[in-house]
């Protein structure tokens, strides 16, 4: 073990061992499971806020509650370290998001305690209540069933829906708000600024001004009517405080505001609230990164901040002595500011991803323009509908599996009206370390069946730029732009805007025999395959297709009369992506070669390096080189069996 | 003209037209508007209940606002046939809904006065929202923007990711909630609860006995505590309804409840409207089919009753001599029923259509066993997740159109976790009437690329009532059926229950040279064209293919190798669908077959009868006829070249 957890923490390998201690020392333990998130995610990465700002409610929630039979959901997940390292997973902790090792995020299959299998936001109150309602059914009316819920994925639809569900049940439904006013970035939005002013109790001071005010004025009536006020201040702050509360007008019992970090009067509560029937919401007021000062000064930038020195705080990046390539992320950020400063039409819109799509370059710069509307993926597209049929030309950056979350408002919203909105979809194909729930494996199929949409993928820098740069031109229509995680291959990336013809694609090598053709950023991984087989003595073909949709026919065309064989290439799904495009195009025309597809299998492909995954899955350099020489066997054996006919 | 609108009406050609009439003339005018619906409607058939409700409110509007200037956004849209017909388009009105007529919804191409294209539920505050942020940004201060949204459609999430991010902007948006307590079938959930609280008062009247009952016991005090009491009362009353609104909380202002059938006060309270900035929110109680007193009566029957005598009331039903065909839902509401008896595991989910796909049959038989959720999606197939973590089998019923919305549901919370929910999509193909907002083109191709995820389609009610069965079998996965709307093809279709294996086809005839493979319903009219062809001397083959995923490999390879050509026919888009699948499985395998695919092609396409779409798209029996015809003449003409050759 490279960590030295106290005392405490090192004898507690489920929550019945932490059921031992006494309330007194809660307190300890607290500490040194924070001590043991900051010294193992400093030297093996991954979220770090979120865990320190429920380190507290961890450790009541399992000392309260009967887990695993009690059900515990942790909404998005990346604040369940706590979770899992009171659950048995404590040695296991530094294999956290390593390819083989445990997730990111509660897994079904990794553990008993973890009740439900997440990583998008907003789900937890919907599957506790699924599960709440089985036990109704089942008649185990003991049974508890808690989510916990940050205030910024409060803001998403779906926990409003299951909200509007619960609250006509007699289920037995805990919601924990926890409300840190953070999401990623700070929150946005009405709801944030409600629960600020619950907090702070404004709703009530304000009536209760209006009622002081009143009674002054009625000095003629009684001895004292301020003190008729007090009391009818005191008759009334129940009823007041209650009746003005968003979650009661939803049927909930309102419990709170407490101190998340008061872990022995949070064992108090909690203790209460499981005689409590019915659905009720414990409002915890929390600090992301509790505990670890420069974590709580900067929330955002201390999310993930990667490796670090837990005593200096100093944040490890690798030092590179020529230029790097940038990240993906920031070609759209800067290129955002640059069109928009170009076109007067250019807008942005992010759900609560600003600095994670690096939206915040253009926010900072011209923030009547770029708008952070919240965790709320189907909001984004439809407000940036509403913005396109004002002919403005809205960027509306999604990651892909979040655009998951919108695609009926992609389908019914933007496309049937062939709306000039441009969807950015950054972590295109294989997400790295955050897992199956991350990856974006699905956007080219789900995008390809869309009419009116332009489905593009850059496979660099500069393409990514003119694609952006094409997209807001007149009477583009719908047009997606998908790019990775990370960074691209051009050091020198600002290069001057040229259009790209739609559905167009481009030659990266002539060769014989075998073509490779290629979409996105994966192609540089053809380059590279392409280069070892001509080491080999073996040309291969390369072109970057750069649109899924349309395709480049003409170039499709050449590619089929020119070559005996063809190897499609994509970071996507092979159900229905971008080589199935191809084939269509070839069954639609006539043309019979023998393609193989390359891409992401159909099953769920679990957490690691994109390289490990894309090695993993056949599609990295090695695999596209060899699945080349493949067929150019077969293609060398197909010709000489016809020249023996012969 | 059929119907003999009054004089007022007939003299609007726009609302210009209708600005020119005194207030007092808009009763009449109502009256007429009315009028006019009900002898249109009962001749012409549509939507009925939903715009009687709203017949003041779109006469108020359009009389107060300057439309199209300002943007009216009708929330679903079946409502606004009042507002078409003020529009310009009342003797196009017969035309509703009918192949190369209206649009039954708003549609911006249609009309400048259709701000923003509807059909599927609470996308108008977002869209209105954007174009009103639009108007901002462009220093259109006095432009006015308004969405128009049902009770039923504020519970759907993105209403209120919508209301969240509106709130804390100052932007010209006035909402108005038009709370008549109903969907197609009546609402639920804690939202609709609190709005008959506020309604009736309940919430305002608790405090008010709160306070009264206070100051009672305080009688020693002054000479009157209960004048002291009336005084406070009056005071605090704005105050209290105010800080007690759910959407104040939001940051909205809240105005009502109103009678939304007191047109002249409706246009009292918009004018007044019109001067307060930011968002706001009108609070509308309407009445379902009002005015009609049948409709008000049964409003879900009478939502969208099909033609019926407007005096008698009867609606007229086709008699026929001998049984009929069910319509899949009633054949999947009954097999409902029937399954959930044998197996205490089942449990039924819809997202606000009971009446829709009849899981209303379930619901009045075992209540405790179906639920329905609201106009809520994404929160059904999460709560079915959570369902079916507790080993129960939901079937979720949601067309295939509205499935869209719960797209990241499926995928994230269900296949990832490899759970056995059944997904039953309804309306899966052409839609009919209702157009392109509501066909189910696209499910084939979302469904597929999705890992562990099952997806099939039955040719007729006893395939679907095998699917529905072998679905709820132990350890089946994610699992979806797909079905048309309307009526099958078997007046006997009580069968017993047999499984079916996952992934296997079915061979329908045997032929020679062309093969057909179809998927679900559409299957019917291959039977039709292989009768066709049969009459002419052409054998085709037809194979029911049954699972889009997993592929009937066995019976692939068989026809691949028996067969010179194939056909396969879909009610579905043709980019990444069951055609592209049975592409991929050939690429995969070597065979190197014409393929010809049948299908919904690459664009919009609008309303009509399905039989009339079939055949816009060459899917009909003829259409399936003349693609075998074309590569029989193919096959044998290569045949032919290759004779001469040898």
């Amino acid at each position: 073990m490279i960590v030295e957890p106290g005392e405490l923490l090192a004898a507690i390998d489920s929550p019945d061992d932490l059921k031992k201690l006494s309330e007194d020392q809660l307190v300890q333990l607290s500490q040194e499971l924070r001590q043991f998130i900051v010294d193992t995610v400093s030297i093996y990465g991954g979220h770090f806020g979120a865990s320190l700002g429920v380190v507290e409610l961890s450790v009541a929630l399992h000392y309260v509650f009967n887990t695993p039979y009690d059900q515990l959901v942790w909404d998005v997940g990346h604040q369940a370290y706590g979770h899992k390292i009171l659950t048995g997973r404590r040695d296991r902790f530094p294999t956290n998001r390593r390819y083989g090792g445990m997730s990111g995020f509660p897994k079904r299959k990794e553990s008993e305690y973890d009740a439900f299998g997440v990583g998008h936001s907003s789900t937890s109150i919907g599957a506790a209540l699924g599960m709440a309602v089985a036990s109704d059914y089942k008649k185990e009316f003991d049974r508890q069933h808690i989510a916990v819920i940050g205030d910024g994925a409060m803001t998403a639809g779906m926990a409003f829906e299951a909200l509007n569900h619960a609250g006509v049940t007699n289920s037995n439904l805990l919601v924990i708000l926890n409300d840190n006013c953070m999401s990623i970035d700070p929150n946005v939005g009405a709801l944030k600024e409600y629960l600020t002013d619950i907090t702070t109790s404004r709703t009530y001071n304000k009536v209760r001004d209006e009622l002081w005010n009143v009674l002054g004025k009625l000095s003629k009536f009684g001895p004292n009517p301020q003190q008729v006020a007090r009391k009818v201040e005191a008759a009334m702050k129940a009823t007041l405080l209650k009746q003005s509360n968003l979650f009661e007008a939803l049927k909930f019992r309102y419990f709170g505001p407490v101190d998340g970090h008061d872990v022995q009067h949070l064992v108090t509560i909690l203790n209460d609230l499981k005689s409590i029937p019915g659905p009720k919401i414990l409002h915890c007021v929390t600090v992301k990164g509790k505990g670890y000062a420069l974590a709580e000064k900067d929330q955002t930038l201390w999310h993930a901040p990667g490796l670090f020195d837990k005593i200096t705080g100093e944040i490890y990046k690798k030092h590179h002595e020529k230029p790097q390539p940038p990240k993906y992320q920031d070609v759209f950020g800067h290129t955002m500011v640059e069109l928009a400063q170009q076109n007067g039409k250019v807008m942005g819109v992010t759900p609560a991803m600003p600095s994670g799509c690096s939206l915040n370059i253009m926010m900072d710069a011209m923030p009547d323009r770029a708008f952070d509307v919240g965790i709320a993926e189907q909001h984004a597209v439809v407000f940036s509908a509403g913005l396109a049929t004002q002919g403005l030309v809205p960027f509306c950056n999604i990651y892909s599996s979040f655009m998951q979350r919108a695609y009926d408002q992609v389908l019914h919203d933007v496309a049937l009206q062939n709306l000039n909105v441009v969807f950015c979809l950054d972590r295109a194909g294989f997400a790295g370390a955050d897992g199956p729930t991350h990856h974006g494996c699905y956007d080219l199929a789900y995008m390809r069946c869309i009419p009116n949409m332009v489905v593009s993928a850059p496979m660099n820098e500069e393409e990514l730029r003119n694609l952006m740069y094409t997209a807001q031109l007149p009477d583009m229509g719908p047009f997606s732009i998908r790019y990775p995680r990370g960074e691209g291959v051009m050091p020198e990336w600002r290069l001057p805007f040229k259009k790209i013809t739609v559905g167009t694609g481009r030659v990266v090598c002539e060769g014989t025999d075998v073509a490779i053709l290629s979409i996105g950023h994966i192609g540089n991984y053809a380059v590279k395959a392409t280069a070892q087989l001509a080491a080999e003595g073996l040309s291969a073909g390369h072109y970057d297709m750069r649109f899924c949709k349309p395709l480049d026919e003409e170039m499709l065309a050449a590619v089929c009369s020119k070559y005996k064989a063809i190897v499609t290439v994509e970071d996507g799904c092979l159900q229905g992506g971008f080589g199935a495009a191809v084939l269509e195009f070839m069954a639609d025309h006539g043309y019979h070669l023998p393609v193989q597809r390359l891409g992401i299998p159909d099953r769920v492909v679990e957490h690691g390096t994109q390289d490990e995954l894309y090695k993993e899955c056949g599609f990295d350099a090695a695999g596209i080189a060899a699945a080349v020489r493949t067929l150019s066997g077969k293609v060398a054996a197909k010709a000489a069996v016809e020249t023996v006919i012969r």
